[in-house]
């Protein structure tokens, strides 16, 4: 019941992302609005928009301006942003004859959507950094289970036979497709905003498309026409977000049913017992993972609330993404590390896995199917004698035999290390899709 | 981009609610856990489950017992919920002897969920009182400005007249209910949880009833069979709150649009303007509710993911509600505080408001056809009728009488005054429904 | 890739609900509209005002009107909802003298929100019955199955023993509180509306209240002043819908882990296999309970968002309600058809049961520390001993008593027979909540 | 109240998509799961995996196979799937000796998920034409309308002018994204889906990955790695959808409120009456966008759950893409229709236009702001000397004469002629992202 399980010390250890949390602070807000506010006035001061010595009193003001975030409240209620606050504050910082140059054609979207890209852009490197990170260990893990038998199981029932190998490949699929897209994401969504009160630069008309420009070679973002009302980059940015807690999640999910009490096959992470049941192992990370996915899931809905402004601004719904979308980071950034931990952990249970397989020796009927359909036996009937076969008390392989009227290698056919081979090509296959992959 | 919005200090004034903060923090929680595990400990001592001796000192040691938050964070992150650490803490504090019988037959979710049962029954409190003072407003605002004409709209068209009054008890209308729903709200959902590891108390039976009862007195929450895995006591609680969100966004919303500069028939809130825009009166306050009403829909949304827990407790669906819950009690504190100033400062713009009624007289065509009707006109020859003399470049009435063959009294029929009777007997009846009406 | 799984012929079998469906269509609306406007007309004749022939010939030539849906679908078009084209079919059958005083005083949103009432009404009489069968059905099912141990389990782990008829009884706890909150819920939120263009009924003032109040009697529906923008009865009716939805999913999911191939300690429902791989039992009843739920958050959903309608009437909300009420009715109803069948069919398979038991002995752990600290054994000291017990290689009886410096009777103490009397009286306790219970 | 606003014949004509509804029904199903099965035989036969003259006989007899959906209504009730019904059907329609090779090595997922994607490919066909369409409409008008000056308004106030041309350009302006976004979607998200029973195509090894690309190639399709727990490819297209939506919502939100009845600057669509409020212009269609937005974010939910699905299928997961992806495809292509009526429609009202700007004298507040500040004036004083003309109860232009110290052509500066060509720019901007215009 904390205002926030990200902000809060209790839960810090499962919950807080340092590393985000720093550039997702009140501080790193403002110091992103100065930064904006410079460099405008740095490439207008080399455009000749504004006057080159006010541009310069700016830049060196700026350079170590630091203004306490609380002081900007009573100017946010009012005025529901806190950049005209701060603007006063930085204008009696710079001097009035300079100070009349600063936030100069700007106006209070532009410097939050632009301080929110340049935000937004560094939380990518970072979580870019740990995806990477992350399929180079399922990588490598998904090798070395590759020999690994294990039980598929589709919609809760034992099917046919798989690899731990393939298994992770799969964690790791929707992963590899987050990886790729993210060029385009970076290039497409993270733009500098720039147009004024109601979009169009007019106030400093015919200059604004220059320093637009200019500003997002200085910003290191990209140029693009006015997108106060078109939403689209941060829409782009959650669906991204949300397609990677899931694949996070799915993942999650797998192993907290893997390392059951009553399946076993798997361990992976810390494990949290109980003071009075030893014999417990929570699987605390794996559960944290899904918790945020589910938050990540509210977040990004709350980004889709926002994507459809009235008019040039809507004041009911801008502020949406204020909360939501560093929410949304927090809950991908932390997810990243706790997947980490488990991938890195994760051990297979021999005994586990192999104990499964042999309760289950229908896990072979599809393959039984198969090879008495290639011997020319018709699906009913073969289908009816591999069913048979699986509910007489005696070995399958023997059941097969005595029910089958072709000639069939059953002990070879049957043997569940046959469906090693094609599990570890189609990993293979997975991790092909890798464009960069690792080198270890 | 703060971590929260409602724990940023640059939005404090439009976010923050510090009297529900105080119940919805770290040090809260703890404070909250440590009254159960005192509280159960002397009502176990009371009913001789429990050395009455250990009882004495779990009680006294425990009155002033302070635990700093941030101490139970590598033990929460172990077990994944922050007893276990509070109660090693606190055994210690109590000593060995009376330690053993600390936390006897509890488990880790008896504390939690009862400490935010708890604060729950203490936010109520709060939210209750804000909601009875506001529902004072609207009814003074409402009959204050029963006379007070303005043009109903339907559809975003302006249809026939209402009043201010009228439209004021409808914000109320929902509130009522929320009001009316209250008593049996507190008393159904805020329960004490007691059932021990896996719900059914076995570690001490048959005591678990009795102790159950004892603590429910104790705390003053109502008794109930534990109901680790029946989370409807969290889903009756939110849907409440959001009911309430809902109706003060509704009213939010109404206010944004009578203050549009286009309309500007009422004024409300403090209105920030822009620092080259002095024409602007931002309606921050009304925005900042709806925002907080998206916030608390997507906060509803994460407590019904958590309500269908798997087997005997879901690690995965539970810390949900410890995000979730609060933010949503937040939500709609906040936003109780944001409508009680728009009620109270919400002011009619006379010119504004019978301006409308002046530009559209057709928002009378409704009488004119029921008149006509009355008169022994077809529906379908007084429709016609109507709408031929709507769009004749004539006054209304003029109109009205030159096309309509029987005699009716024009002026007086299509004065909109007629609307105010009606208007203010519907708003009375919506106010009879309140049960404890507001004496002032 | 149906328009809906709710009427899609391939999944009739799994998502229609055949009973629901007939009150839930464009037949159903249409000759719901008919007798709301015959009610109208025959309660203004009783009250004299409209004309007392009218109101017969209207009553009398709509008792057997069939109009065809179809037939609306331009004037629907037009006007965004249908009854205005409704009204101008009722009225030429109806004749121009009477049909001037049908739909008299009424407004669309009138006949439509009263409508729709009505068809809830019927729904929940189904839905109740439903609900009321299937409670006793968990109540047989957990009374049977009392006596029957099962592993309990917290966060994927077992935990301590429970039965299988204490889990049966959670299941049934939040279905006990949605039965409890029903009379509340009918009388509160099935009523009448009956408002006119704008709500205040101005149009045939002063007779909108007896109007109302007539109808409400007329139509067996609680009278309300106009609720044309407060929505609150359609939140609490979707908030108890998914808080069922919720809870049988909590039971289906419970169900697919006890019936998972690997887990196998009760079976229900029907059980699909594949053609393939004979050993498979899809649990698709229990799985489409879930689908059921989660597509009913998503109805409910929409039914919040449509919540707070602007003005007197909002037309980019309201149809939202005429989409998601249906499909969330569906959801709920077509769940607890399939949990019915589920909590019949369910079957215990003891070889399962014990065999997770006979698997964990440390599921006694709990057990053996209360034993040792009753004894005097400090808590520390007795969750070490009982720990390492737990991993000692021979039965953990006798590794406790190697252990223990204290005399217990172990065989006694850890037989897990001892869980079955505390899950006896738990399960009791939940049922006996029940105020009107099953006599078989 | 019916079962499905897209089903329901009263409704049709508002939220019926006929084209659409062709692709996303059984009907349509059944036919691509056949047109899956013969091309799975044609490419098995070619490859020599299955015997030449069965692939024949499965080519020819299924050209023409017609199955009635509800046929395998009872089979899909039992597995949870239509295809193993259908199987047999297609087995007994192509006989015994070819019906043995029919659905080799294929589980249901592989023909239900690439059936999926051959109908979304076709729906994309139909959305891209649509909305290309669209986009030409909205450049062509937003061209014509390029010298209409209107009032710029954010947080519901006039900010600055801007142009007709400029706001229909921002409208443009996500759907120009979601154009460009279009042929990465398609080539990275409509892909074959071939696995087998458990994703790794064992059954039929060494041929998997052949087979696949060989499909791949037949049907049209992205080749790719089994995908049947990777949702991604879905996640892609129902962001997409949904970022289309909102965007088309905002130009409908933006649509009612320019022909509010109190604003009346821009009519559009075809405006539904009241039958007693003849000045009624029920704005249906662009409500109705609204309403399928609002549902589009509802479907779009479901299909994020569906997203994680546990181990290697999930089957209370997968049948909400069969539900919420065809709901999602409709909420587009009906919106996409609507908004091109909306927009072949549009057509300002100059009185309105000029209305509102000569009534708000201070929408050129930020101009003089800029020419004091331009003139040397200090950003304080000049933002006090506009401030306190734009409350002089005399003309703006001739209160700033008076008020400022500097020589300034009020007149010419504040002429809000000149927000046509910076508005008119940005929109050329905004078009020019386009890269296959419209010629016309």
């Amino acid at each position: 019941m904390s205002v926030s399980l990200f902000s809060s010390p209790v839960y810090a250890d499962l919950f807080a992302d340092e590393e985000l949390a720093r550039l997702l602070s009140d501080d790193s807000d403002v110091a992103h609005f100065i930064v904006f506010e410079q460099a405008l006035a740095v490439v207008q001061g080399r455009l000749g928009i504004i006057p080159a010595i006010a541009a310069a009193e700016i830049e060196t003001k700026l350079a170590h301006a630091r203004v306490d975030p609380a002081r900007l409240a009573p100017g946010t209620q009012a005025a529901g942003v806190p950049v005209p606050a701060l603007v006063t504050e930085l204008r009696e910082l710079v001097g009035q004859d300079a100070g009349a140059w600063l936030h100069w054609g700007a106006t209070s979207q532009d410097v939050m959507d632009t301080a929110m890209m340049m935000q937004a852009k560094a939380v990518f490197g970072i979580l870019s950094a740990r995806l990477a990170k992350l399929l180079d260990t399922l990588q490598r893990q998904s090798n070395r289970h590759a020999g690994v038998l294990m039980a598929g199981r589709t919609r809760s029932q034992v099917s046919t036979p798989i690899t731990l190998g393939y298994r992770i490949a799969q964690w790791a699929h929707p992963l590899i497709d987050a990886e790729a897209a993210l060029p385009e994401l970076r290039h497409g969504a993270l733009k500098v905003q720039f147009g004024g009160a109601s979009g169009t630069n007019n106030a400093i008309y015919p200059d604004g498309p220059a320093v637009s420009k200019a500003l997002s070679q200085e910003l290191g973002l990209a140029d693009s026409p006015s997108w106060h009302v078109n939403r689209t980059p941060l829409l782009k940015i959650s669906s991204w977000l949300v397609q990677l807690t899931a694949a996070l999640s799915k993942m999650a999910q797998d192993l907290v049913l893997l390392g059951r009490s009553d399946i076993g096959e798997v361990t992976s992470g810390a494990g949290g017992g109980s003071s009075t049941m030893p014999q417990k192992s929570n699987p605390v990370q794996a559960e944290t993972i899904q918790v945020l996915h589910q938050l990540s899931i509210t977040a990004e809905h709350g980004l889709i609330i926002a994507a459809n402004p009235a008019e040039e601004r809507d004041g009911a719904k801008w502020p949406l993404e204020w909360h939501c979308l560093p929410q949304l980071f927090l809950c991908t950034g932390r997810s990243l590390q706790h997947a980490q931990a488990l991938a890195e952990s994760l051990t297979p249970r021999p005994d586990g896995l192999s104990g499964t397989i042999d309760a289950n020796p229908a896990i072979m009927a599809e393959a039984a199917s198969f090879a008495l359909a290639k011997a020319g036996i018709s699906r009913a009937v073969a289908k009816e004698t591999v069913a048979a076969a699986s509910t007489d008390n005696i070995p399958f392989t023997e059941a097969l035999s005595n029910r089958s009227s072709v000639e069939i290698n059953w002990p070879e056919t049957l043997d569940p290390i046959t469906a090693i081979r094609p599990a570890q090509e189609m990993a293979k296959q997975i991790f092909s899709r890798r464009q960069h992959q690792s080198t270890d």
